[in-house]
């Protein structure tokens, strides 16, 4: 696919190499924006994430994509970066999951925030998404508002009337319409990955929490499965 | 100086190595918090500014210190990090510096929040001045206060009920002001660095915006300048 020209406005689109922030990359393509992809190296248990956010960057015609590496794992208390706590495999529960990790979208969306005010881009892309990910506090309609306030006192571009906008573009959508979404535009599922320990080769456990949902979204979608399991989904 | 006791709150203290931070330090210090202290090194031009942040946490009784390596100056845009823009040193100028840092202090806030509920702390501490610095978005009070609602709609814990507190208590205080309230709670400001283009050995240059705030500083508070300049400050 190819990107928005030189002279469309810029946005700041971020990308973790799973299925929502690719939807919301295709999405910010399709409104004409120039999309900035950034990522973040964060001490995740796997990199296989990583590879796919740079598949996917390159897919859907981002004017860049930069990967910033940050060690998060050092504060610890999560099981995504601290290799004492175990991800859960059991089956989804109640309330905020072990795999949340602490502030880990506001350090994110604070790094979109300095590399769009350095680009000169008003746009910032989240794919918070309320519906299957209640349990994260940070992917709230009220948290986005909170953050996107911040963001308009925090910036010289703002104090200068470049009003910052945070679009969150999916967060009331069902993963299958999420799904449904990013085929209309193009999105190449096969090439993201969700699962909490996919192993070197991208290739999901389909156990976690994470993989659970993804399934659950392609068979409520009603479309065929292409994530790249190394093993048969769970009952 | 001992720090606080181990049963004692904790707080997350964001420390430059320079006099401000230093002095929130010590007013935290004061109001018996445990204090883990959170420097960033996000490419700034020179490192004496961490080397002071390690004496200082030292010195006033850190339950922790903790450096990050983040290198925002691969997004450009400051004259603090991107060796291509000069540091001005030719007087103070009305308007947002140069060296300002783009979202520098939202992304130092957001690393403390995640820190912080690792920590189980509910207080974060930041060294924000509206008086001197007042060309900056992010010293002044609406900000700070947008940051703290979004705080508290972000985290696991603010969802638990242990609210955020974002601090900044000198927020309101003339350099002059602040001198004073550091030397009472004993701060060695011979320790701090705030030049924007110290050497190696943390000596001023005396010339930059920094080092004219702060050499006027010493003088409206009375007291000897304790800064080890590598010359003499420029009238």
């Amino acid at each position: 696919m190819t990107g928005a020209p030189a002279t469309a406005p810029a946005a700041v689109v971020l990308l973790s190499g799973g299925m929502d922030s690719a939807t919301v990359l295709a999405l910010a393509r399709e409104q004409g924006l120039r999309c900035y992809a950034l990522s973040l190296d964060y001490g995740q248990r796997h990199l296989a994430e990583l590879d796919a956010a740079r598949r996917v960057a390159a897919a859907l015609g981002a004017a860049g994509h930069e990967i910033v590496r940050l060690d998060l794992g050092r504060f610890g208390g999560s099981a995504l970066t601290d290799r004492a706590i175990a991800v859960p495999t059991s089956g989804i529960r109640q309330g905020i999951p072990c795999t949340y990790v602490p502030a880990r979208n506001t350090v994110m969306l604070s790094l979109a925030l300095s590399w769009a005010e350095t680009l000169g881009a008003r746009h910032l892309f989240y794919g918070a998404n309320a519906v299957d990910y209640s349990g994260y506090p940070d992917c709230r309609p009220d948290y986005v508002a909170a953050f996107e306030r911040m963001a308009n006192l925090a910036t010289k571009s703002a104090i200068e009337g470049q009003t910052i906008r945070l679009h969150a573009p999916i967060i009331a959508l069902s993963k299958a319409d999420i799904i449904r979404t990013g085929l209309r535009l193009g999105v190449d599922y096969a090439m993201t990955v969700s699962c909490y320990q996919a192993d070197a080769q991208g290739r999901a456990c389909g156990r976690c929490d994470a993989c659970r949902i993804r399934a659950q979204g392609f068979a409520d979608a009603g479309v065929p499965d292409t994530t790249r399991y190394r093993r048969s989904v769970e009952p």
